[in-house]
């Protein structure tokens, strides 16, 4: 009896959260525009990173932190904007993102972990820490394209 | 001879700084497209802020922070991606922000001031002050798209 009621709290929350998480964007285009417009800047900060750990530019402490501060804030956006109903219309995200959620969260988490450690691969302002760190990322975002995005 | 010697060094600076800007993007559209998913972000999270503060949405600072914080970091990228041959393409940018230039500075130089307003609302948690904010950066969203970007 008290563990149905548990389950009942926590389906009402999850319900709600998912209402929330929706009515972040008025429609679906808007949520798929959004995480579009996060993975845009994503990019190309990252790609600037990349440059720089592929000796393709300068190397300058500064300007990978500054590349690597939007990266951080960024790279946490477009999650929300998956939303029910977001799976059709100008994007090319895979059925698996809705049919798998665990393993597209997996996916995220990785990306999330791999950024903290470019974050403090940035600090210590020595390119060889960047080289290996920017390679983590490179490899999460590939990872999760490779699953989760049509080509 | 001196004072000529100072505005070669300074004109090369100039030069140098432009060549800077421009070599962010590959080409002219990469940059039209990142300026564009930027503004689609800040106008994104001010929305959010916008409807708190207008009572559309229930009031949460830590929300109003969040967005803020986003917000903050994302007003401060377009403005590299206005360089020269960015003016033609897949934009509504008006010409005079190149014909222009000191104008359209002070148009995101008036944004980051308010945006630093804002910054300093959200952190006293207080709706009222957060109403005051908001109003002056709409203003001075709506100031620059008045005067820089077609209809």
């Amino acid at each position: 009896m008290f563990i149905k009621q548990i389950a009942r709290v926590v389906g009402v929350f999850a319900l709600l959260s998912a209402m929330c998480a929706h009515a972040q964007f008025a429609k679906p285009e808007d949520a798929i525009k959004y995480r579009k417009a996060a993975m845009t800047i994503m990019n190309t900060h990252f790609a600037r990173i990349a440059a720089m750990a592929q000796g393709k530019i300068p190397f300058d402490a500064k300007v990978a932190q500054d590349n690597e501060e939007v990266f951080a804030t960024v790279s946490k956006l477009p999650w929300s904007a998956f939303g029910e109903g977001t799976d059709k219309g100008d994007t090319k995200a895979k059925a698996e993102i809705w049919s798998d959620q665990a393993k597209f969260k997996a996916a995220q988490d990785k990306l999330l972990a791999e950024s903290l450690k470019l974050n403090a691969a940035v600090k210590t302002g020595k390119l060889d820490d960047l080289n290996v760190a920017f390679k983590g990322v490179g490899a999460a975002c590939k990872g999760c394209h490779d699953g989760f995005k049509d080509k």
